[in-house]
């Protein structure tokens, strides 16, 4: 089967003792292979212009100075993933098998396309093209919480194959899923029970202790903050905040996005400083994670309804380098071991950013 | 700083919005690092007969023909892991730190030396020796059982640099733990929910289920059932449940540990014939995990009291092959995408043991 075509349709299936879901799909023919660790560098990559014909039908694109759909003049592209884990065109139809649930996997699995240039880094490209990025997030977001069976959607990077990127090219991906995920739940849990108990935002509350304290505050500017968590789970992982409490990113104003893009550059720039390949001019393998409010319902009684999320739910955004491997107690506890202290982490990449600066003078 | 001490005492942190709880240990000097993929041949192996003195003194070791604690002459050694992650000499003082959980990480962490010979496999051990390993798996959880201020305790393998390990020499790691970590807490509430609901054990009716089936069904004999689970996160992940129900490894009996070295030993075999590599011997990296019952303490009221716990929990080993990489879509939402349908991993692994016996037999 060299084709491409999946064996079997998508499902999606729950352990009845962990109450995880997950996702059996078939993705021959990916380029990369997740079996293997080869960094590629395909001859003719699906994301330059050019190429257009070697994607599905495009779903969003920008093009400033027109041009057809499906032909090259975009600066931001954002196309199904061809090697899907989920299937928009299937029915929603939850069912049991003997004890078990499970439902076919309907869902969408898109790319972004970031950039037209295959060799870019997001921390280095021009801010207004990681606008033009986080656009498309807004604009899928969007779009995809429209479809009713949709509960939850997903915007990620994978930077590089050790973090599970398949090719170089600058992309993000989109997952839409007909289930709030069992860690978004516990997440919105946490948020809510504290809301009920004292009316305030838990992460608002976060945000003033670490302001206050400083230790793990890596940067901040007009309306984001950096910090690496109290309880990371990984070295230097990093958090985001907006400072100004807003529970989804569709809240976020323009004024807004412009600072989320500048912090999010700096963040990758003392990455790049700190724990890049300095020859390659590649940075350190990460996942970013946009951790945002579910596709809420407003109608009390519904499933997927969250009653007070506007008030309780504070969005974010996770990046983790991928500087260690779990091991066998990170799976049998979902318990981390972290080698690195937050605060010195914090510490180094405060630092780093004069580091980094040095270097651009120096460049 | 090279001489291994660590620079802060290890530290137990809770993330207010997950809710998970997070070591943050100094483990400088740990022979591999956890940021370098080589595969180490130490000269001078700690884990050796011989260099006992290169481990802290030993807690537990069987010497059938007699001979002096910490020096030759043991088939089985467990000893204290000299890079722990926690620390059974600090004292338990649980604490707040702002709005964040914290308390020294008071635990104990130890290396569990399997066999004298460096060069062994578990899958090819006599089965008397993969007994006396289970042996001391009992004796080390019987033992720290008795230490209240520990609430779980998890044992687990991890097999090549891949999965974690920093020695090639074969052994496991014992962690006790002050806490249930969130993951095992979430499923001793689902099993305890179903007994709820049906007064049956959720465990018991899934292999009930899986018997009658059979698709999944990787490989059992009399006391012992091994499957991929219905909703598998990784390809050929394998779960073996006691077929009799027992919510505590340590109520298994003499004849069922021999009936668990058997299929432990088939189902690595399996993985060997299926993954491995038959050039070097070496099997498929993998992580190996006991799910068994907290320290429970008998007394209703107690933060760490699971009532009917002897009737709801059913033990497990969980076994999962490290070949795919995990990537943002899993860290953002506890999701998991498998490429691997479980029947046909099932079905892989059924037939492999004819692989594997036919090897035996050129061999």
């Amino acid at each position: 089967m060299s084709d491409g075509k999946p064996e079997f349709p998508p499902e999606l299936r729950r352990d009845p003792l962990t109450r995880i879901w997950v996702v059996i799909a078939d993705r021959r023919g990916r380029p990369s292979g997740q079996f293997d660790e080869r960094d590629l560098e395909p001859s003719a990559c699906p994301f330059c212009p050019g190429n257009e014909q070697m994607t599905p039908p495009e779903i969003y694109a920008v093009r400033p100075h027109g041009g057809e759909a499906n032909g090259p003049g975009w600066v931001v592209r954002v196309v199904p993933n061809k090697y899907r884990a989920f299937d928009a065109d299937l029915q929603l139809h939850r069912k049991a098998m003997g004890m078990y649930d499970l439902m076919p996997a309907v869902g969408a699995h898109e790319v972004i396309i970031e950039t037209p240039d295959e060799e870019a880094q997001l921390r280095s490209m021009p801010p207004e093209q990681v606008a033009l990025v986080l656009d498309a997030y807004k604009q899928r977001l969007e779009d995809l919480r429209r479809d009713a069976r949709f509960r939850h959607v997903v915007i990620f990077r994978n930077y590089r194959v050790p973090a599970g990127a398949s090719l170089k090219h600058p992309h993000s991906q989109v997952i839409a899923l007909p289930v709030v995920p069992k860690l978004v739940k516990d997440r919105l849990t946490a948020a809510l029970e504290y809301f009920r108990a004292k009316e305030r935002c838990l992460v608002c509350d976060i945000i003033d202790q670490e302001v206050f304290d400083g230790r793990r505050v890596v940067s901040q500017n007009a309306h984001f903050l950096a910090l690496v968590p109290f309880a990371a789970r990984f070295p230097y992982e990093v958090v985001i905040y907006p400072k100004r409490h807003q529970y989804d990113f569709l809240v976020m104003d323009d004024e807004e996005k412009h600072s989320l893009v500048a912090i999010l550059q700096d963040v990758l720039k003392r990455y790049f400083a700190l724990l890049g390949e300095k020859k390659t001019g590649k940075n350190v393998p990460y996942n970013m994670v946009l951790q945002t409010a579910p596709n809420t319902v407003p109608r009390p009684g519904r499933p997927d309804y969250w009653g007070t999320i506007e008030y309780d739910y504070h969005w974010h955004i996770e990046l983790i380098p991928r500087l260690t491997k779990m091991a066998g107690f990170e799976w049998g506890t979902g318990f981390y071991i972290n080698i690195k202290q937050p605060e010195k982490a914090a510490q180094e990449l405060a630092a780093a950013h004069e580091l980094a600066s040095e270097q651009q003078s120096v460049a």
